[in-house]
């Protein structure tokens, strides 16, 4: 998109090269899981952009921390909503879609004053992450790029020293979200399944893979990478705590000549 | 493991320390994808061990060159089938796994001789890797570390711009060798799905994916972060060629506040 009109008298701002959006994917939790392309990208980029909960610092700037150049402007982004509130709420929705529309809004202001932003993204910027809901109302006004991150999927499976498939195995992702018998249906169906999004939908979750029948091979992982990092049997863990960064895994046993 | 039996008298092997085994992801193909740690343990480790194919450099050596550092020692280990015979094959299965315990065995040596090894990993490593069949070989006899890295999967839907899962989206990976009435009924069932071994596999994937009535979703992608990188609407691929780097994609349509 062309900001500028060619027609128009040279003003101070003619001379500005309208900058780019990075979305750059921080991995799993470790700082050293970062890629040399996001240290280079975020070392470079004059803006740092990152969501967290109000009062919060948040995950992706607490990964990032190492990495920051000094005199980087930052730019946090603002989480209105700090309580769980069910996606199915309809002013949730629009309250959400209003804080994607402003952070989107703020981004673009620096981008069209010429400098480039870095938009940290806790794993993969394009698997399940926030970076998505901007990333769709800015791609088509700037240039934007993309760089792939390690999943916090895969720091929890190498924290468990898990190999998750094998062979022909077929591997589920599944939302901790949905309903109990939607997932013991796709646990039985899979050879090797992860869940995410456990918080309150722990019991069900667990529950749910007892009734597949899975119990044995279900491990828990909280933390994987980071300071405070837990690998436990399913069966093992006593509580139903789990808190942003935990997940269940099943490994798959598919052929090992 | 303690290798040195202290009521022994001083022979100069005694002196020697254990190597170290670290399994590290490379990410999905350009250099730059490596994770800092992956870097550090290539640079650190005296020892690059990698698969090939025999006659041929290797998709991962060719992924690790610019991160070499001089006098490293290379050992590669080739595969001793070069054309692919199917997994129900018997014999394939017997080579296969000697050539594992073989592979195994080379490393243990190095290992055994203090030197540590950095067994390198197109992706990452516990995701569908031939790592992991050596390292289920060796991770009781050694002190082994896992590099989790980004998978190929990533590095394909993030080249093709396409965030892959949204909100409460169920993603399902499949092996394009499974039957086509398989694949079929699991694309009906799922939310986002990955396919990869594609190969001689392509065309069933393909009506497979057209029976379940996708094929206007689905994006097939060629060597994702490389040179010679390909992304076009599956119904605009009009061959059927599929090499080794590609796979395809059918992004989620989950909630999008």
């Amino acid at each position: 998109m062309n900001m500028i009109d060619p027609a128009a008298p040279a003003l101070p701002q003619a001379s500005v090269t309208v900058g780019t959006l990075h979305g750059v994917g921080l991995g799993p939790g470790d700082p050293e899981l970062l890629t040399v392309k996001a240290v280079r990208l975020i070392q470079a980029s004059p803006v740092l952009a990152y969501f967290a909960k109000k009062g919060r610092r948040g995950n992706a700037r607490t990964i990032v921390d190492p990495w920051i150049a000094p005199g980087t402007e930052e730019l946090p982004l603002l989480y209105p909503v700090t309580t769980e509130v069910h996606f199915a709420d309809e002013g949730y929705v629009r309250e959400l879609s209003g804080f994607y529309e402003e952070s989107a809004e703020r981004i673009a202001l620096e981008l069209l004053a010429g400098r480039d932003v870095a938009l940290v993204a806790e794993g993969d910027p394009m698997f399940y992450g926030s970076f998505m809901h901007l990333f769709i109302r800015l791609k088509d006004r700037f240039r934007v790029t993309v760089t792939a991150g390690v999943t916090g999927m895969a720091g929890c499976w190498t924290a468990a020293g898990l190999p998750i498939t094998w062979g022909d195995d077929v591997l589920t992702v599944l939302p901790g979200t949905l309903p109990a018998d939607a997932l013991t249906q796709r646990l039985r169906a899979t050879d090797a399944a992860v869940i995410m999004k456990l918080g309150t939908n722990f019991p069900k979750v667990r529950a749910a893979i007892e009734a597949a029948g899975l119990l044995g091979r279900a491990v828990y992982v909280e933390r994987g990478t980071m300071a405070g990092e837990k690998v436990l049997p399913l069966k093992d863990k006593t509580d139903d705590a789990a808190p942003y960064f935990s997940l269940i895994l099943v490994p798959g046993e598919g052929r090992r000549p």
